[in-house]
């Protein structure tokens, strides 16, 4: 198959763009901004929910479902979630069509107008609290630990693909707590449940800090992120886990008894990844040649194809690849064999690489007389003949050094573009010429915050967790600080 | 716990509707007719999810994801489709909310009104179809064997939580095929998956049979069917699959190249079910004492409850109880070991009962000394005292024995509820008094059925796929016949 793809070097965003139309991830649909998750790229989300569905449950949430409507009087009831949720949505006003009078085609009922609009979800913490009151009465019914998987929706003028979409798929986790003390632990566990998915399956290093106050989610007391940083340079949030304080208790009045008999106020967390994690797994590992999947998260992770010329060649050949099948199989290692006699070889192996699958074995009748076969890296693009003797156990190696190896490459990355700025001439230079993290003195005011957001599109993406205490200047404003934080231009 | 369970007999709808909120299945939200699915009832619908989903895999098929919205023009494509669905739902006409004038609190925005409407799915096939137009352009691109997991809405008058909502959860497969007979094998496949899935593991009884011409889906050419029985003598429409001719294809222009070189319509089939099998799952079994869950959906399989005084004899339990859960766990066997000091056991007992969790194991000091432990079966609700030593085996073949046996019972149930009528006297009769399904036979004809629902409120379930070729007349025109069908009042 012909990829005519994009180089990254070209146009970052056209080859972003192209790319996951071209391997199958997803492609615009006919409803605006609301995209299509095609089978390859689904298979991907699904092994990414599998895995963190897993890690969830391992730290004790269950699941459960919400309603995907909102009526519009719950926003109202948390003041600060009103303005960062209530604007851009879908609005549910009616609920009934019928055929046009004049035979036109089907119109609207103005007869079954809602008397409440409902909004379409575009997080669930009003729906779920309103809930929740119900659910709350005594300590012995907290924590509450419930995690949702769902679709929501916000209406965004400008979209792509999985990074920005009316809809998106994604999971949401809202916790109720008797104190303080348990949501914050909460809060700060996800973050961490979640930084050790990023790395250990994404392969993609992140970092963990705290947001702004501008940049927090809105009703949030701390948001926890996770900040990621793409092959161009741009950073991109790959996960929040928010500590709400008493905000959605007071404006659902959720109250509970104490062991000590006293009503008190139920303390919030909430937290969520979305398919925005497809883009940033793209972003993150992926070159000219199409997609780069590290082998934990790869729907094939081993793909045959024969080598061949008319039916009896091919049928050696596939009772060979029916024994490496099965030795890969027996040691959990997902493979295809694609024996399609549609495509040639080499269209195959390009579409292949396009599609990012971590080890290609390729095997003709030579091989079959020497016992060999051809293995193709998809990450370096090498390629060596191996002995079929053992071959399952050095693809098992193969697949977990790759896993490694996409990691620490990304790593690598991202460590030479965090870099430390004391002034604001050098602070624009490295924005603008190298990209990546900024690390700079900030006064700690929303203000200067602002200023630096609409001088140089760069942002605050977090103050590290692990930010080291020093004495210093604000990059912009001079004023003293005692900490670096984190600024990049980001998705 | 005390239950305050409405007896079956007393009122078998009430009875339903209280078991599922009282055993944490589901509850009515804030938003009309839309439920919310409580952990408890959400795991047992995941359980039925990963074992149909491990089983339209192992058919082929890949998962996806298709956008919430339809544009309003895309239902009317399809003539038959477009009164079937597109008129009880939810419509979106608006994409903003602003702050209102007075200060009131929010409001829609007029300013940012849809140019066409959004109708949310009550079901894709048309937003699908508009897809697969782009995916399909030559034989090698068939067959789609596609599915997704979803929220569908339809505005329902009256809703019963998981029998009849607005929103429900589902999955919906929609195939793409070259050839008739393809696609008719394929509907005819789903059948089977699904009354696999129903026999097997909701221990149901089904019978396979297809729809007449007006309960057909809207759009279809046929539809499979599996029909349950309740335990009130109701039936049930547990899942279906429908036969779609090219309706779709020519609707949305879905042409694909042949082998031959020659450019047809593709042919479709969709089919799907819903979280109304957790209302079927619930009336199928439990009883006045609470749910009976089969041992393959429950949540929890095995509990283990500790009888103690103070917190020295809780320890030596809680030793032997961990043992226990080793074993079970060593055999895949889910147990749960409810040591909370905030209930007393008898409460716990009666908890479980109300959860339908199949077995409950009971160690007291005395069991502990004794090397015994109390086993109670949830179906039978007996009790007996069991050696510790080949614990796990015996449960591990219980667990077996209690799937078997509620299949069997409900088997037995549904038997003796097939009655073999002649006369439409007896048919009412028989319809008032004892229910179940009617064996009749039906001139063929919509008129017919029409009359007879209008006149008892039942409607032909289906034409059972193993109907026997016999001369008959119709139990309501005494027109000739030569296959019973089944008629039943239905959920």
């Amino acid at each position: 198959m012909s990829k005519n793809l994009t180089k990254r070097s070209e146009d970052y965003s056209k080859w972003y763009n192209e790319l996951v139309v071209k391997a199958d991830l997803a492609e615009n649909s006919g409803v605006r901004g609301c995209m299509v998750i095609k089978p390859y790229g689904y298979a991907i989300w699904e092994k990414m929910q599998a895995e963190l569905d897993r890690m969830f449950k391992e730290t004790g949430h269950q699941n459960a479902y919400f309603p995907l409507f909102i009526p519009k009087s719950y926003f109202s009831k948390e003041a600060s979630h009103v303005d960062g949720f209530a604007k851009e949505c879908a609005v549910v006003t009616h609920y009934r069509l019928k055929n046009a009078e004049d035979g036109s085609g089907i119109v609207v009922d103005e007869d079954a107008k809602l008397e409440e609009e409902l909004i379409v979800r575009p997080t669930s913490e009003t729906i779920i609290w309103d809930t929740y009151r119900k659910w709350v009465q005594s300590y012995r019914d907290l924590p509450i630990l419930v995690n949702q998987w769902a679709n929501v929706v916000r209406w965004e003028m400008r979209t792509r693909l999985f990074l920005r979409t009316a809809e998106f798929l994604w999971q949401e986790g809202h916790t109720a707590h008797a104190t303080k003390k348990e949501a914050l632990a909460e809060a700060e566990l996800m973050q961490n449940v979640y930084a050790d998915f990023a790395e250990n399956f994404m392969a993609m290093p992140v970092i963990k800090g705290t947001k702004t106050e501008s940049e927090r989610f809105a009703g949030a007391l701390e948001t926890y992120a996770i900040e990621a940083l793409m092959q161009d340079g741009k950073a991109l949030q790959a996960g929040t886990s928010h500590f709400l304080g008493q905000n959605f208790a007071k404006a659902f009045d959720v109250k509970f008894t104490s062991k000590e008999g006293k009503l008190e106020y139920v303390w919030a967390t909430s937290w969520g990844v979305s398919t925005r994690l497809m883009g940033a797994l793209v972003m993150t590992h992926s070159d000219d040649q199409g997609l780069v999947l590290p082998p934990n998260l790869a729907p094939i992770q081993v793909v045959i194809v024969p080598i061949y010329r008319g039916e009896e060649q091919l049928e050696i050949i596939a009772e060979k690849a029916k024994e490496i099948m099965d030795d890969l199989k027996a040691k959990g290692i997902s493979v295809k064999f694609d024996d399609r006699d549609t495509y040639k070889p080499g269209w195959k192996f390009a579409e292949y690489e396009l599609k990012g699958v971590p080890l290609r074995i390729a095997m003709g009748p030579r091989d079959i007389e020497n016992g060999t076969v051809e293995l193709a890296r998809r990450d370096t693009l090498t390629k060596e003949v191996v002995k079929q003797e053992g071959l399952s156990d050095s693809i098992d190696n193969l697949l977990e050094e790759i896993q490694k190896s996409l990691f620490v490459k990304a790593k690598a990355y991202r460590e030479t573009h965090i870099t430390k700025v004391d002034n604001f001439e050098e602070f624009k230079e490295v924005l603008e010429n190298k990209g990546g993290f900024i690390s700079a003195h900030w006064d700690g005011t929303s203000e200067t915050e602002q200023r630096i957001k609409e001088l140089t599109k760069a942002t605050i993406r977090c103050i590290p967790n692990d930010a080291e205490i020093e004495e210093g200047k604000c990059v912009f404003t001079g004023k003293p600080s005692h900490k670096r934080v984190l600024f990049a231009k980001a998705y």
